[in-house]
């Protein structure tokens, strides 16, 4: 049973499914449950379940590994429908939050890095993920299983022009941060990344678009130590937005 | 041709391959290039490639993609052989360069995840990476591959075990740091990074074992802003890594 391209979502494993199953943002079409599994004898899946019990279908392990030949199922797939994507438009940007963040990111192609990148954001406690239409993967069913269920608690938006936006977050007292591979950027850690901010990163290959780089108010660069000169795009965003973490941690401390 | 698990080194795509090429520390075996392919046109590679005349085989694309069916090869593959550990043994621990730094990684299991640490270490200026020799994932092709070539630029060991290890570390000045996900651990960047150190990190589902754990002179943690509660080993890393760059450059400017 290939499942890809198919248009139907589907997250496999414990941590995806229960966040899944959890979150009251998508309507469950079914859960298949291998009889034995890890997943089978779970206790705080099957409190959870008791909500599902008429989706539910058990099968025996010779049956679910050949309808889902995916590594580290633990023996649990779930079907569900509804939006993945937030609408802008809607997001409250005169919010009395002190502190908002939103990442965008300018034509990223790899499914796994932005399976990481939602999970990082998640976990770093970043307000929405940015990413333009055009020119990025979409959040095809790899992308949700790499993100470890972060994906139901975090905003992601599609936008159809990444510099509209970026000036609308301007216009909303938003300042804007580039990551770029430059001498001429601020290091890292010299930008404030307090109030409310929008941190731009771009593809691996090409680094952020010329025409959305002229709406950042401020560049930065995390410079290389060795020899390779290529850091991977997810690690970039994990090295800045803890760096954001520990200038909200030490302010709030004095 | 499935080539995993024949002991055969190789590396593909223009990364991988311009690192193996230009390091002096392996022997080159073969060199397959595709006929009109991303590689067969590259400059750089071009320059590189005339010292190693007489191992390169030229391919049609056909042939190629029918023998190397991965993805991203921009039609060039490199086989080598070669030690892909270094020594710890013969390490000058009394060295007199200033910082010091070697991560230990307690027992990671997933390729993909090592691969792309050894990419971040080397981005980071980082002078060692300690696996244990059980239970840890070893060089295979995919993690050297994920790496981008950073592999040839960092001293990988492999140690039977990791507290003798982290004991003769500290005989040597070294303090020791051990990530962990607890809430009575000093918040990472409350960590003196500068000197002589060593990160401890451990694999995901469960952490430092608890005798590594208590061979560290300080326990750390990276505290979760969202509800998944779980960064990525490689996202932790780099976080880490950072925030000691960051010590570093802040003390070289005063």
């Amino acid at each position: 049973m290939n499942l890809e391209g198919k248009n139907i979502n589907f997250v496999y494993g414990l941590n995806n499914t229960i966040s899944v199953l959890k979150s009251n943002k998508y309507s469950i079409d079914s859960i298949k449950i291998m009889i034995g599994g890890i997943a089978y004898d779970n206790s705080l899946l099957k409190s959870i379940l008791f909500e599902y019990k008429t989706d539910i279908e058990y099968l025996d392990k010779k049956e679910f590994n050949s309808q889902f030949n995916y590594k580290h199922t633990q023996g649990i797939i779930v079907f569900f429908s509804g939006n993945l994507l937030s609408d802008f438009n809607i997001v409250n940007l005169n919010s009395d939050k002190e502190n908002i963040c939103y990442v965008i990111i300018d034509q990223i192609n790899d499914p796994q890095n932005l399976g990481q990148i939602i999970r990082t954001c998640e976990c770093a406690g970043v307000d929405g993920i940015i990413l333009p239409k055009h020119g990025s993967v979409h959040l095809t069913n790899t992308v949700l299983q790499i993100s470890q269920g972060a994906f139901t608690n975090i905003d992601i938006f599609m936008v159809t022009n990444i510099t509209e936006t970026l000036k609308y977050l301007k216009e909303h007292s938003f300042w804007i941060t580039g990551l770029e591979n430059s001498i001429h950027a601020s290091k890292w850690y010299e930008i404030d990344y307090k109030k409310k901010i929008g941190i731009v990163f771009g593809s691996e290959s090409k680094g952020i678009r010329k025409l959305v780089k002229k709406s950042c108010d401020f560049l930065a660069t995390i410079p290389m130590q060795g020899e390779i000169n290529s850091l991977n795009v997810s690690a970039s965003i994990s090295a800045v937005l803890f760096e954001r973490s520990r200038q909200l941690d030490i302010k709030k401390e004095n």
